[in-house]
């Protein structure tokens, strides 16, 4: 869940499911075949393929040829806003490095599993990147390099998410914002970010729900999402810690403490969008403390 | 110090020295009379001054005509960019509070101590208030009212200021900023703020060492400070953790951890101003953990 409400471009968190699942298998052929794709509708050419992409330049990384058959099963739909491409890239360079022992550190990953964001994105953005490859929330400043802090995590958090099927491109998402906002406005942001990241830090469930809202990037968004205000305002009466757009959306999420009902939470978001005929999907998860993993 | 570099107009930090300081002595008279001022060349109409406006302020709130005779040391210089209105308009609110044992919350000060902010700036920012008032590091953030949060305080932190005697208006240092601003340099702004509640609050002090440059206020302020830049790449060369603008300026602060000489820093300070025939005040001090108290 990248942005995290008012820490758009910059935070991300970690979910428990869905996951992407990454299968490797050694071949003697030194060559990347993607042999099997499970959810989606993705080009097996691996030059074209975020999976194919990473092995690629996580091979080059470490100087090997070793081949592989790869099965990607697709849990996390394309453009949901749910770091659909970071999650395949993250598990494509850590499956790799895990088949071939290659040792690798996580900032060496999280740099090839960008090569892969760049590909679906067109750029190396670690917003999503990071929590799938560290887990938990975290921060990813772009700098000189791209520095990931762990943030601490607030106690007692479930996390509820809603997928309606409704498409919107990431490049679409990105059009809808201006290019200049107002200084006021970016302070009223930042304010927002500040709080939010000393919430998490403080575990400061009141801090945190009055510092989730972003006021510069939802109010466009939110536009593409049929009738995105009046979910927002059910869900905050419902009494969910924070709601916002996961990502470029069209996913939606709320950060619920002990105080709300989740089930509850995840029937009024479905039905918002089920009564427009609006197909979802949606769980009620946890945060992830460890991002990608190995599963038998 | 408001500010403290990348967190314009929402953070502040208390420091040791300097500070006004606000005597009260009960009259019999039920007025309020400023019988002294040193230090400064201020009005003694309590209208017109900042420590007569908020003990009218903090009388009205507490249904008192108790009269003062107030003498008041102004050791920060207004227009010094130290907070020096905040000091006056904290140190009144509290300082007649203790005298009538009015029972005041913080919270309850600080919209008092607003009020001679107000009368001083135009505008009820809490960025150097809220410092004064709950001494540390604070993040104010402007909701429906006013939040503020204490954060964490790094270990093994001195902090080294320079006031070069010239004269920069809170009104000239607002009037070069943008209105507007790019999206993208807000961006980077919030992603330095975040950087820096996290690192205060994870005490990684190198996460505040790359999170306190302001990318969007100092590059427009800095121009009214004679060579801010050669002296801020001298104080980077120098080891200091961070540096910047004291509020709207034209005072300097650098944070220093122990890899660097405060005797060294504090002399780098003065001597790039006296070498301009500026005349400098300078101070080596520490955090306040206190902010506003009581002195003998």
């Amino acid at each position: 869940i990248a942005n995290m409400g008012s820490g758009f471009d910059i935070m991300g968190l970690a979910i428990d499911e869905a996951a992407d699942i990454i299968e490797l298998t050694s071949n003697t052929s030194c060559t990347i075949e993607i042999k099997d794709i499970v959810g989606a509708n993705l080009s097996k050419n691996i030059n074209d393929n975020i999976v194919g992409k990473v092995i690629q330049s996580t091979q080059k990384k470490l100087g090997i040829t070793q081949g592989v058959d790869v099965k990607l099963t697709k849990c996390i739909v394309p453009g949901s806003g749910l770091g659909s491409s970071a999650a395949s890239a993250v598990g494509a360079v850590y499956a790799y490095n895990e088949l071939v022992n290659g040792g690798l550190s996580k900032e060496q990953m999280l740099e090839l599993a960008l090569d892969g964001e760049e590909l679906a994105t067109g750029a190396r953005h670690a917003d999503n990147i990071a929590p799938c490859l560290y887990g938990g929330i975290t921060l990813a400043q772009h700098k000189d390099k791209i520095h990931v802090t762990n943030l601490p995590l607030p106690t007692d958090i479930r996390i509820v998410v809603v997928y309606p099927q409704i498409q919107i491109k990431t490049a679409d998402a990105r059009a809808v914002l201006p290019t200049e906002v107002l200084l006021k406005d970016a302070i009223a942001q930042w304010s927002q970010v500040a709080g939010l990241v000393a919430g998490l830090c403080l575990n400061d469930h009141k801090a945190i729900a009055r510092s989730m809202q972003d006021v510069l990037i939802v109010p466009h968004r939110s536009k593409l999402i049929p009738d995105y205000t009046h979910l927002e305002q059910s869900l905050q009466q419902a009494g969910v810690l924070g709601c916002s757009i996961s990502g470029s959306g069209p996913s939606i999420f709320a950060l619920c403490d002990q105080n709300a009902n989740t089930q509850e939470i995840e029937h009024l978001m479905k039905s918002h969008f089920q009564s427009k005929n609006i197909n979802t999907q949606s769980w009620v998860t946890s945060i992830s403390t460890q991002g990608v993993k190995t599963i038998q």
